[in-house]
């Protein structure tokens, strides 16, 4: 499927900063998982405890540890980080025909006052709303809607499916039902952000909602209006985040997991999935709120337990 | 960005039924934050518990309680709920050029036995299905499918990606995998309700899914078929309600939250977060079910010992 | 809104393998619920719980156990399933007008190197990639993506605004932040799937994600990179799968649950709503994690005790 590209591995250890133990000029031409690689491949090794797995591989060459004692059934490359040397790896195999080139699809809509730089990439069906403006290098992949007031930093991507800029939920309760609230706020997303497939980013009710430098959203996720989430946070899929929560930088939080509105979390803290947080978090460090699954029958004497701690 | 709308605070006093303590000639042309507030802004303060952010803002007029002991800091509009004279003001301020105009967008797809209002909006990319019937003063936005036997009732509002009667999840189980149940009922949605964006909303097996009037749904909720959703119900984000449950008027529900299927809910429940209801609930109240976050060390203790409870 | 068929009991029998007792001429034209149905309705009675409800009903004829005892209230078809019967009737009495006649909507755009089988049907602002394949009989709905290296099994059918193929979320953390790892793996979907609205599949990181023969899946789901999904399993809505788990055959998941990632789960285990795995499961069985819910004043005594276990 994908166009083959062929290298030896000197080549290949100067571009991820490595050095070749083993044969410099065997040629690789792709790279695959250490299970399923082939006399041709180049596999890697990030965690030791997977070690036992290259009993069975046909790999030419694994990427290692700088640690990592060889032997001679395989080539190696051994370098600082693997894993990094995976992402560099996979970036050198990616097919060509995969980067998105400069261009707006026929299908899309573009708002007559929002402004796009020429270098943005913008997919089929998307809508791009008023007030909008998109950086150098982004790419809005296809079926996306930018709602109004959107700015994209360069060079961030935006997954298909994804809504920004959408309406915060706000009203205010009255004897005659809810009065709508209307979001005169923006969204403000930084530069080198990423966000997921059918992802939800409301804008501000008054001020911005902002998501900065470095974001990595999964999808799925829900940010509400006014949120600031801080640099370099990694969010996975099917969280929500509510409204007016200023979030530090490194935040990450598993999937499912929620945190509430008008809350402040400090930098570099760590949600487990499946949680909720519902206080302020003044320490750095990896909260955790899930209820233990278990066989049903047992589950069902721990629960009624729970609830009598309460009488 | 929006058009500068100026107004004298008497102006705006009288369309928000307050009354100005101070300047009545004072002109103000934006609604801001109490923080962000510049000399011509007005804000508003609708819970005492933030009154000390008015002492670093620039606002020029401040929205207040009735009972608020007024100094000569600002000048007040006092009226009986600031929060409710923040909704209006917000439609004051609201730019005109965001006020959608009756039309159906040309790259929207309307089966021709849909029956649509002529004063309904329809954005980009939007496809109605067949037997789908719009009343007046319908707004849908870009990217939704309103798959088929979908009514909408006059003056709600569907926010982008959302998917109304799609077909709901029925499978008669059997020794050769599922056989499916196809879904002929439909989906029936009143006025003045709100979906937010990439939401999903079956339509009914037999009979009709039901979401009355006034209801309000945050982004990313699902709504499986049959549930019956009572007046002015608002469901927060990220929320899932299972199949042929019934709910009665003024639900409420925080994000992450669950109500399982064929279940009965009274008027006036108010559920917390992440949280699921597995029975009837017969009572007005609040009610929660979120296993606490804590310190990952600390919740481990717990989770073993949650566990031994049912030994 | 749907044409109106008529059928003579003793056809309808014949069709799903049931015998009539009572007046085998009587003429149905609608099939309904119990409570709902008409002097020209077909019923059906699938649990014996809901017994009562068919003392106010005005049908003409019930479907029933072969061991119900009948009367003369109704005509009655016995069968030995009246729920795959009743699935049956469902495909009987669907609307002609529904059934999907194979075409691309002209609003879709397919990638010129996908292939996509003459038998299928691709809705309105469908959005298919590179390297895509579509088999025989396959219906993509209105709005959704496939964004490259999708293989979709024969029959298999995508509700509207899915997104299928989507990028892996994939970063190996760096002192400069996140550095990209490229997706370079496919997503393959096997036979009679079925995928429901707003749904997010991820194409693999090296290898493939997988999704079985016969597995159905509800609105809002959320599979991750390299997932292998086993034949006919039953996945609720708004769930999530982390990456790299392989999952049995029939496992089966209620709404809001999740599984982390790199878990091996055996066949046959079902999964309670709102429920977090965090494990490998090794035996079949019926696995539930659910805390409780409860009035807020006992929650809160139950929660702080909760807390102090760990102490």
């Amino acid at each position: 499927m994908s166009k083959q590209i062929s290298f030896k591995l000197e080549e290949l250890a100067k571009l991820i900063n490595g050095k070749v133990v083993g044969d410099t000029n065997a040629v690789v031409d792709n790279l695959s998982a250490v299970q399923n690689a082939n006399s041709s491949s180049i596999t890697f090794l990030s965690n030791a405890k997977y070690i036992d797995l290259l009993d069975n591989s046909n790999a030419s060459a694994v990427v290692v540890d700088i640690n990592f004692k060889e032997d001679s059934r395989f080539n190696y490359i051994k370098c600082n980080d693997p894993y990094i040397a995976y992402a560099q790896l996979s970036k050198i195999f990616k097919n060509d025909s995969e980067i998105k080139i400069p261009s707006i699809h026929k299908s899309a809509t573009i708002s007559k006052d929002a402004e796009v730089h020429e270098s943005v990439y913008i997919g089929p069906n998307v809508y791009v709303g008023p007030n909008c403006k998109i950086h150098s290098g982004v790419e809005i992949h296809a079926n996306c809607s930018l709602v109004k007031d959107v700015i994209v930093g360069s060079h961030s991507i935006i997954h298909h499916g994804t809504i920004l800029g959408s309406e915060g939920f706000g009203y205010a309760p009255s004897d005659e039902g809810y009065v709508k609230i209307e979001q005169l706020g923006g969204l403000s997303i930084g530069k080198n952000v990423e966000i997921g497939a059918n992802c939800t980013i409301d804008r501000g009710a008054l001020d911005d909602t902002q998501i900065h430098d470095g974001v990595k959203l999964d999808n799925l996720v829900h940010i509400a209006h006014n949120v600031v989430l801080g640099k370099n946070s990694a969010i996975a899929a099917s969280c929500a985040i509510a409204g007016s929560s200023i979030i530090g930088e490194n935040f990450q939080m598993g999937g499912l997991s929620g945190v509430l509105g008008h809350l402040s979390i400090c930098n570099d803290v760590t949600v487990g999935a499946h949680t909720l947080i519902t206080k302020n978090i003044e320490k750095p460090g990896n909260y955790v709120g899930i209820m233990p699954a278990q066989k049903h029958q047992d589950w069902a004497k721990s629960s009624v337990l729970i609830k009598k701690l309460s009488k």
